[in-house]
């Protein structure tokens, strides 16, 4: 008993298997249900068994969210942001500040201390909440602008997303004269050999996976963003989020979670093949908070029908908008999508219609949720607790319950010691 | 690397640590939203910290619960209880039969052979689907009369729960000539000093924890279990079923369903130091599925009062039955709610009064959902992943993702070998 009882108290420090590189990712959004959908999702009905998703391999624990008590039990991205890269409870809003409003530490700031590479790579602009509490600090994360401004003295080496609106020519200029290369397209990611780098590639978020069918916008990103930081040789702190899954969750639209989960997965699957080749390496994937009460089955039904899920070609929005400019607005519904919409249906769709494209488009998430039997209680958040997925090195640390608090703190305890 | 890699791959059944008992429990319905619920429910607001519970002590991992493909990915809780008991997907409905209906060798038969113990200690009827899954075989769980006849021929030691109406007198006397003393009432218990042990002590399923302002009922069942399997030399596979949380979650009653995981916990809390006084044990607690899509938060609001849930004195079934039968029904409703009810709500509770005790029951449940900010989606199951949680040697091995047959494969090979 006696060995085993000594390891468990050694001094994380003394540790063997430190990493040298530490990505964490974030889902956010994404509770447990959207996981086990994405499964059942991504499920190919032409083998018996059910494939197993990158979640499945690299599940270790779970985390609970709630965020400081004057904010109640439910978080919202900002505060679980800020307990993710500080490693204290904040109220709702906060962006790496504490309950006074004064500024945490971050962990990209002390791996800044130690020399480390630092970046960010997400799908809503670069300035939004989890990014935000990753990289400054700022008493409310409404204020955009001053975000996008403080991101100059990040010292940040990579910063990857969207939000060209948050970024003036002038802004850009100052970027520009602290060293960051500025592209806004992805065909020019090809250009950036080395860091810094700063790459906004849409107004304010990137477009929908399920909209753009292509699911590699995120993982593009993340492979330049460990191509770049990886060349510094005291290693790197990067920051992957899949942000709109959170978004759809907001929107309660099932099809549109499903493309932004597969998105997240493929990056997650980047990394993966980067721990592989570079066991110095340690990734940890989490979420801050759950998004929409989703569930798999509704109306008491005991099924969800994925099958019908898989063949959407376009999110609701982008359908509604279509529908609304054409006369032959029903073909072009049934095709995007892709099953047959009854007369009933067709009937509750042409009502929605002509009370334009809002209605129409909550008309057919409606209608997708009614044939999919899938579930929500919420546009907002919810507060049951996420998973928590790792691999390489100490990733042991981050196995059973714990709470989000936790995962920064032992993050921290991992990078290298300062003399 | 070697030493590792080698032990990793070592047969479990070389492994020194195999437990002598083994006991499962199982949540019915409890997905990871009710886990969560209930420590915010079980918080001490007078205190800084959101106190642990025993879920978050010993969360090891998840399940995945999906049944045989013909029955989609929502499982029933028998198809559940098949998977658990004996390793194999069946169909929704199935008691330990395949999907040809023929039967499936469980663990307690696997445990019998080895001249185990077996035992099921429950909060519904013995024969309701998972404890029957365990015991005998059958077609269909709703076959209950013929479940509980097969009971006999199930050899179990000890079976405790509810349900005496499934067994007739003639019945009863058929087991008692098969060695079994009955018992029907919790003072009896002592009286019971060894096996074989059939209680019955509810009509069908035992009164909800919150109506009876007990919170002992399980636990009481689950220490006699223990005392009295623990007797047999070889050791013993138990079950424990907190059973009645799903019957809540069907009900979309939060705060009978806070009642039920509280004395479901307070049973895992009694296997829990059975295990540490007796290190040869191993205990694994998991939820056959989710129930009722519950969510933390609902409508928008980032919110949950588990106040207001924690003063609730009564369920919205014994209230309604109560505030139908009085004239001062007002007050009764007040002081069971523990909250002061508006005269907006009283005006709709009263309503609701008007069209009998199902209206007021339901008008009930509303406004508590409402106060609360609790979220439903359906009052049927839902296909999420659940927790698994585990204590004693061999834990180790439910950590991360597994299928919920994963479990029972892992247990059995637990199992003494048969030579």
């Amino acid at each position: 008993m006696l060995p085993l009882f000594a390891a468990a108290n050694l001094d994380i420090h003394d540790a063997p298997s430190r990493p040298k590189n530490m990505i964490i990712m974030v889902g956010d959004g994404m509770g447990p249900a959207y996981t086990s959908a994405y499964r059942y999702y991504q499920n190919n009905p032409d083998t018996e068994e059910i494939e197993q998703t990158v979640f499945d391999r690299l599940l270790v624990g779970m985390a609970s969210t709630y965020p400081a008590r004057q904010s109640g039990f439910v978080t919202d991205s900002a505060a679980s942001a800020t307990a993710l890269a500080t490693g204290v409870k904040s109220y709702n809003g906060a962006i790496s500040v504490d309950v006074n409003k004064r500024p945490l530490t971050t962990i990209m700031q002390m791996a800044k201390e130690r020399g480390m590479a630092t970046g960010v790579a997400v799908t809503s602009q670069v300035n939004h909440a989890t990014p935000a509490a990753f990289l400054v600090h700022n008493e409310s994360r409404r204020n955009y602008d001053e975000i996008a401004k403080s991101y100059l003295d990040s010292d940040a080496d990579v910063i990857l997303g969207g939000g060209q609106k948050y970024f003036s020519s002038s802004l850009l200029e100052q970027f520009k004269s602290k060293g960051y290369q500025h592209i806004d397209d992805f065909s020019q990611l090809s250009s950036i050999t080395q860091g810094k780098a700063l790459g906004l590639f849409a107004e304010v978020q990137l477009p929908w996976v399920i909209d753009k069918q292509d699911s590699t916008q995120l993982s593009l990103l993340t492979q330049k963003a460990l191509d770049l930081l990886s060349q510094n040789d005291k290693g790197f702190v990067l920051l992957v989020e899949g942000s709109l899954i959170d978004w759809a969750g907001h929107n309660n639209d099932i099809a549109t979670a499903m493309g932004e989960m597969h998105g997240f997965a493929n990056a997650i699957e980047v990394v993966e093949q980067f721990v592989r080749a570079n066991p110095d390496t340690l990734m940890v994937v989490t979420a801050d908070h759950n998004t929409g009460g989703l569930s798999i089955g509704a109306n008491g039904e005991y099924a969800w029908d994925t099958q019908l899920l898989q063949g959407i070609k376009a999110s609701p929005a982008s359908i509604a908008e279509q529908a609304i400019a054409i006369d032959s607005w029903q073909a072009l519904v049934n095709d995007k999508l892709g099953f047959e919409v009854t007369d009933t249906e067709l009937q509750r769709l042409s009502n929605a219609r002509m009370q334009g494209k809002q209605a129409l488009e909550a008309s057919l998430k409606q209608l997708v949720d009614t044939r999919s039997f899938t579930g929500w209680t919420t546009t907002g958040h919810t507060g049951g607790d996420v998973q928590v997925f790792a691999a390489g090195p100490a990733a042991d640390l981050f196995k059973g319950n714990q709470d989000n608090t936790d995962i920064a703190e032992k993050m921290m305890s991992l990078l290298p010691r300062t003399k």
